[in-house]
């Protein structure tokens, strides 16, 4: 005989597959769901329509979007001779909050991972050699993270870019080595794009 | 100029309100929702959706259920003539899974506590003395946690139940003062349930 209505059940197994929460975290998530006015419940549920619906990636840079370009792509006060490569829309958050950088960003969704099955046509390379022919890029800043797969991607795309009539150059080793960009506080992120270098790789 | 796209942002802060989920995790949370199959995100709003539909209290005990009663009042082999009176849900599933009683349950939703401004007319007792004598209950189990608000809810009950014919016993001090019940492991519970003792007052 199930203690706790399927219905509540249900909603704390769903919730129980997000990062780092248990079921009994979750089963505690549906109970406070269930203690609130019912409009939380209804104002969540309207959010993940929302959520799916609207958002997508940027046709360009691939962060996300509710438009076919994002906010940053679309803006002409941005140095459209820079592009920023980072993995992750979090990691690209956490550069634009330094204020340290105006110019635009790619983003891969992802890094290169073999063992993982994650090869170049997993990420969101394709349009990558086009984009920075169509913008005149003069430099590419590699700013994926620098722990093993940050690396080995940052020297694919170095290697890969190296025909391109343009500058590569890797965030400096402000950053500590198998750090995870997200989590890094922003002077250092400041000073790491700051003393960026020329790809030795 | 928002870095994250309206709709995440949104489901980011309704998620921010869940007990103990901060606008970092809530973003994390929201990220990952947005990087699953899109009927995980479908799946979540129509189980939130569910949830406020179809669960409701039982008339009787005031646990959730999706009928009018709950499978535990409604089942036959439970014995009727013991209640033991909880504060919420979480408790009665605690005590639930000890497997140690076989009686009914009354459910408070709250204990009182005069400076939050809750009295016994903001839990569920209304129904209480008239559902004891329905069932012919023999005795009352005042199960509230062992704090200072649980203790003061027990004497109050012991008080209000004293003129009818019944007994009314605490649990045992086996549970540690200032826990709470949800947490304390089985062995302890049941402990706690078997040497329950007549409320002294």
């Amino acid at each position: 005989m199930p203690l706790l209505p399927p219905a509540l059940d249900k909603l704390a197994t769903l919730l129980s597959r997000l990062p780092g929460v248990g079921k009994r975290s979750a089963t505690r998530y549906a109970f406070h769901i269930l203690g609130q006015p019912r409009d939380y419940a209804e104002g969540l549920a309207t959010a993940l329509g929302e959520l799916v619906d609207n958002v997508r990636f940027c046709v360009d840079c691939h962060a996300l979007t509710e438009h076919e370009q994002c906010d940053i792509c679309r803006d002409p006060t941005r140095d459209r001779s820079l592009v920023c490569v980072v993995e992750t829309v979090t990691d690209m958050v956490a550069i634009e909050q330094t204020g340290a950088f105006r110019g635009l960003y790619h983003v891969l969704h992802g890094v290169l991972a073999p063992l993982k099955g994650v090869g170049p046509g997993q990420l969101k390379l394709a349009n990558l050699e086009d984009r920075l022919s169509t913008l005149s890029a003069t430099e590419v800043i590699l700013a994926t993270s620098t722990d093993v797969e940050g690396e080995a991607t940052a020297l694919y795309l170095a290697k890969r870019l190296a025909p391109l009539p343009l500058e590569t150059s890797r965030i400096a080793t402000g950053v500590p080595m198998g750090g995870d960009l997200e989590y890094i506080d922003q002077n250092t992120l400041s000073r790491a794009l700051a003393g960026r270098r020329a790809f030795a790789g």
